[in-house]
């Protein structure tokens, strides 16, 4: 008996796609569709039957952990058991997942498939699906953010001249383990002018005094996600730090402000754009304004220039515009939103 | 000015694989290359020069850390930089690495690539070149195994009767990171009968006395990895453990016994398994002997009795058999050997 997202795959497929089964290989797609925290295992779905196919390293956890599901081993190569099953099925067109195929894998499929099946690459079927947030994912992503919240308390008080980047971000680790999480991403800890890096390492430089520290974390609760970026001012804060930290939140407000189902991603995006280049500031936002988390910290929908997608109710997205003078400083102000029928919800509340 | 590892990249390419480009897309491959810490980026290399291409988010970092490689920003979508690279330096037949080129991309790329170019799919040429580590790699491995020696003395007092597995977990991390080190992947911390599955999620589970304690984690220290497994007998050992444990322990040492430069890959997994095999074990032996360990956990060459390939000196691989007998419990024991011209060093010297 397959489950209702197994149910609307196989609902989408057929209708849209004109396969008989879809074959996939990324983690997070398959623990989307089984409920399970997949590894190293591929899932075939078929209009009756799903098949999770792994090796013997994980055969006895996913027997225990998967129902509905049926469950099939391969020792060395999954490709003959591939093979077998959609000769069993009767496969004629096989979907595979164009983006996390690769080019190898994909020849292989082909040597393997039967001689009357036919490969068919498919692209963002279960990314689609996974935009649209149920009760239960939201609620996960709202207790990420509850332990969100207290660590961000926490490393407030860790955070002062003299401390090493390194050093706090140790603590905000210990911190977030000893509470039963995992950082959902290698933390920014970025004080001064490493903050100009947008993705800046953490490093041994030590935090002085009237500088601002970028501080970009998230928390990971059984796979489900949280991402928010704050930044903290020690001692004096210089007049210009200042004057972009008012530009940014205010491009971010404003941005937050148009989003609601039926709104243009890229509009959302541009918002924010257009703020900033009132200020003269948008040649050094060179990142898109924001995207989808859920089971991956980056996910559908995007927030860019470029999306030709429209937000729907239920999408839980950043919204994240920073500014990076080179060798100087940078700042980013990201919170989550969830977009709703009416407008939307700031899930993390512009909790500073 | 082209280093010694991009100049035999493309001594090997011109050579063997009739391409006068290669677009290298795995961060591990690009870091080795480039012994710069990649991210987000791709590297194309030609006969005279190497291009790296990334984002704006990474562009000031790669511009301090890289030298002798061009490093070219993109913004949005890398296709039209790569597009204009291959025209200007009139790249005929490009080469492309199959095994991390997702089907997308490769679609992409042919839509990008100038008319007149041809995409070649390639496998495993970097990959091959790592599989012999230099003076300088071996050296930064020792350096993660001294540290493995002190975490597995630290977690030898962690470890007790009544503390769970995720403590156990928590306080080895912190340890591992507070001496400036990663893990090099999740620690496998898995009591009594957890410890049947071979690679066991950490769970909340009491350790109780008279039970063994499968401990599988690794140390990465800039890149370069250490992965040992150990296991710990609390109180009594139950005679089935003991013997499983001393059988083993047998098929790892005549393993590496036979371990010298021309032995072929499949011939010591066969030893190990025709051990196992004289004791009744072999069918509880479901993975293959061991990896090559270097910048990724696993990596070429394969220890299994599907390898066609033959060791050679300079070659780092983890020799770990494993017995693991279904709801009751697992045994496996795991070194790193270097492959000498006489024979080998085990890097760990059996440290228990």
């Amino acid at each position: 008996m397959m489950n209702t997202r197994l149910k609307k795959l196989v609902e989408d497929f057929s209708r849209h796609k004109n396969i008989d089964a879809f074959l996939i290989v990324n983690e997070s797609n398959i623990r989307y569709l089984t409920q399970y925290p997949a590894v190293e295992s591929w899932l075939l779905v078929t209009k009756l039957k799903a098949f999770y196919i792994t090796d013997s390293r994980y055969i006895l956890e996913a027997r225990e952990g998967l129902s509905g599901i049926s469950v099939k081993q391969y020792s060395q190569i999954p490709y003959a058991t591939f093979s077998e099953l959609c000769k069993q099925c009767k496969i004629k067109r096989l979907g595979f997942d164009e983006k996390y195929t690769s080019f190898a894998v994909w020849r292989k499929l082909k040597e393997f498939c039967p001689s009357r099946s036919k490969l068919v690459g498919v692209t963002g079927l279960v990314e689609a699906l996974r935009e649209i947030k149920d009760e239960g994912e939201i609620t996960q992503i709202r207790n990420c953010l509850k332990l969100h919240f207290k660590a961000i308390d926490f490393v407030k008080k860790v955070v002062k001249p003299g401390v090493t980047e390194r050093k706090v971000a140790l603590q905000l680790e210990h911190f977030v383990k000893s509470h039963g999480a995992e950082f959902s991403f290698s933390p920014i800890i970025a004080s001064g002018p490493n903050s100009c890096h947008p993705h800046a390492r953490v490093s041994d430089r030590v935090i002085r005094n009237n500088e601002s520290v970028l501080l970009d974390f998230g928390i990971d609760i059984n796979g489900y996600k949280s991402d928010l970026t704050r930044n903290f001012f020690l001692g004096r804060i210089p007049p210009r730090v200042a004057q972009v930290f008012d530009a940014v939140t205010l491009a971010q407000r404003e941005a937050v402000g148009l989003i609601k189902h039926g709104i243009a991603a890229a509009a959302v995006d541009n918002q924010a754009r257009k703020i900033l280049r009132k200020f003269g500031l948008a040649k050094y936002f060179g990142h898109s304004l924001g995207h989808g988390v859920g089971l991956d910290i980056h996910e559908s929908p995007r927030l860019s220039c470029k999306s030709t997608g429209i937000l729907e109710a239920g999408m839980i997205v950043t919204v994240e515009p920073g500014v990076y003078i080179p060798n100087q400083f940078g700042i980013r102000v990201e919170d989550m939103v969830l977009v709703t029928k009416e407008g939307c919800e700031v899930l993390s509340g512009y909790y500073n």
